[in-house]
């Protein structure tokens, strides 16, 4: 029963991983982060992984699932905190960790947030402009 | 090498309790934080403890303990996230966690210590005509 707990602070979801990522717990967390972001509202998520001694390629997918899934529904997920030895192996192994942004730590990630969300605010307003979405006319 | 991970958000550091509270768990614990007080001046310490099932007499001293190394270095500490379950079981007990602040969830627990603080600064202001604390006189 290895549960991730999900804090939320203001805007922002914070999941703090300690644990090891084993299959149940990544699809645990999953499930309880997907439920979180949908009873919030909220439009971060603060990934923290800088208890991790060692990023896999299972836990990187595992975090690109998590950020697809945020993606969906409406929230952007940064992760933060991963420690240069870290860093060094994933880009060894050939992970990039693709598609999934990242900070230094938590206030740096949330400032992240903070300013993409003011920037996709803009560009929600000028997207309506652009031809390649046109409004669809009812029927 | 069990290390629970201690983030900084603005003045609070925020620690959320995964791990099994082993002896040597708590001890490194209680060091981290009391160097990451002095080196950040952080005032305020939200300890969240959503993950624990089971809330034993060793871990209430060690919650004790924390806040009575953070009373000292002028920062306040807050317990929060606890289970419905954990609170009965700890009253039944006879462990009510004295001289520990809680609160329902991290948000409300920051927003405890932003209050305490600003009572705090009062306080200190007023302290000064307190005739328990009279100035010494340099010799």
């Amino acid at each position: 029963m290895d549960r991730v707990p999900i804090l939320k602070i203001g805007d922002i979801l914070l999941v703090s991983i300690q644990i090891d990522m084993e299959d149940q717990v990544a699809l645990q967390l999953q499930e309880d982060l997907a439920e979180r972001i949908v009873a919030t509202g909220c439009h971060g998520v603060v990934i923290d992984i800088s208890a991790l001694d060692i990023v896999d390629s299972f836990v990187g997918r595992t975090l690109a699932t998590i950020a697809s899934i945020s993606r969906v529904l409406d929230a952007e997920t940064v992760v933060v905190g991963m420690r240069p030895a870290v860093a060094i192996t994933l880009v060894e192994l050939g992970l990039s960790l693709p598609g999934i942004r990242t900070a230094l730590n938590v206030e740096l990630g949330m400032e992240l947030l903070a300013r993409a969300r003011d920037e996709g605010v803009n560009e929600d307003g000028d997207a309506e402009d652009e031809p390649g979405t046109p409004a669809v006319p009812a029927p």
